[in-house]
């Protein structure tokens, strides 16, 4: 999918929500647990009911592994139901990934060419030669983790390399590897005060921002600091306990045509 | 598998070779192509013809995952071929894993649970609540990335925070989380003269140290510096291209019992 395409979207559903597909079997409605694959058959339910709310679907890969192959196959029957029924919506495979070059060429493959996700999160660690093998995959996206909205970022990410925080740094160095048009960023909604100098740094950038609702992040504080200020494209994307926002219709007279 | 069980492997094998499980399809011979499982046949070439020789055998997730469920039956068999056939070896999954708490639970419980190996490799970059869910699990081993062995390692890794770098910072962070008795740590061959800092940080944990051969580390080197100076124990592991090790007879003398 092109950028194009998602801001198509945001404006067309005046909404730039994305919505989490972590399924936890102990949370789900006990009947479902009846069915042959519960968690494809919640996913489904979810989509059913949400999918001209929103612009992004971000299946969480740990919450399908801890079922082995069957959570698996979940995934599989989640992103091409997904991509069969509404090929309009940006999906997310929120995987967290990142190795040397040869195995992140590998994880590209297994998100982008066999579940065809449009987007994967990679961490950056390990630095260029590990991110760039996904940034090579045309049309496809890229979403490196900035500033998570964990209690741990601030072990590493927001201590300052001469006199610049880590997640500044990951930010500007990312701008220098091969096709970084194609990468997107994390930051958390736990740290909207940031987004302001994160902004300076990617101003055109499309950012994911997780840890609005259930882990405190302010959505209004998010949409203060985090909007470019020409207010032509909303480059963000709500993760989930967000299902509010397109019916509040907060932001949406932001909402203009551009790329 | 406690940490005692390794020793003892090492001990009896003089031997401390981890042998990578990284099956790329291009590269093997012909004739597995036309077997059900082409992956899983080799793997079990490969283990039914090394087990004697070392003491860790440690599958790259992201040559299954690039295969769907198909690439996932094939690990979930090569780690069920291991353990019922040779439960005194290590086993890692070299997944690179790493998210916000709940999420990491359910990482944890795919690789500690659902397949049962021994230990996992995890990214620091989110940090402590990122890592802790993985190390709560009693005699499974976390294996945090420290210094990696590709190049991008210098992009964010071998970077100053306070005088200090980074990779420095991460062992001495994680030193203080809970349960950190769990942690062991990948340093990458291709580095090994950073190995005598290293070591005076974490003189006694198990280091998984990837890059010799391939990728041009140095053996020798790796043993000079990064041996602990008792001589005591050999805390580490060394990944594939390496199987000459066991042959050479190399670093034997230093082999002695001790936890």
């Amino acid at each position: 999918m092109t950028t194009n395409e998602i801001v198509t979207q945001i404006q067309k559903k005046k909404s730039f929500l994305c919505i989490g597909l972590d399924v936890d079997l102990h949370k789900i409605p006990s009947f479902l647990l009846e069915r042959e694959d519960p968690i494809f058959e919640f996913n489904k339910a979810i989509i059913d009911a949400t999918h001209h709310l929103c612009v992004a679907y971000k299946p969480n890969t740990a919450f399908y592994e801890a079922y082995g192959i069957k959570g698996w196959k979940s995934l599989e029957k989640t992103i091409k139901y997904i991509n069969q029924n509404h090929p309009d919506i940006f999906t997310i495979a929120d995987a967290k990934r990142g190795d040397i070059g040869n195995t992140s060429s590998m994880y590209a493959k297994a998100f982008f060419e066999d579940l065809s996700f449009d987007s994967v999160t990679v961490a950056p660690y390990m630095g260029k030669d590990s991110v760039e093998p996904f940034l090579a995959f045309k049309n496809k996206h890229t979403i490196l983790l900035a500033l998570t909205s964990n209690t741990g970022a601030f072990d590493f990410q927001t201590k300052e390399i001469n006199g610049k925080e880590v997640y500044k740094k990951v930010l500007e160095t990312s701008k220098s590897w091969k096709n970084s048009e194609n990468l997107m960023y994390v930051v958390g909604a736990t740290k909207a005060s940031y987004l302001a100098d994160i902004r300076k740094i990617i101003p055109n950038s499309f950012l994911l921002v997780p840890g609005v609702g259930a882990q405190g992040g302010n959505l209004q504080e998010v949409c203060k600091y985090g909007m470019n200020q020409s207010g032509w494209i909303i480059n963000q994307f709500f993760s989930r306990n967000t299902l509010c926002l397109k019916r509040s219709g907060f932001c949406r007279s932001s909402l203009k045509k551009s790329n």
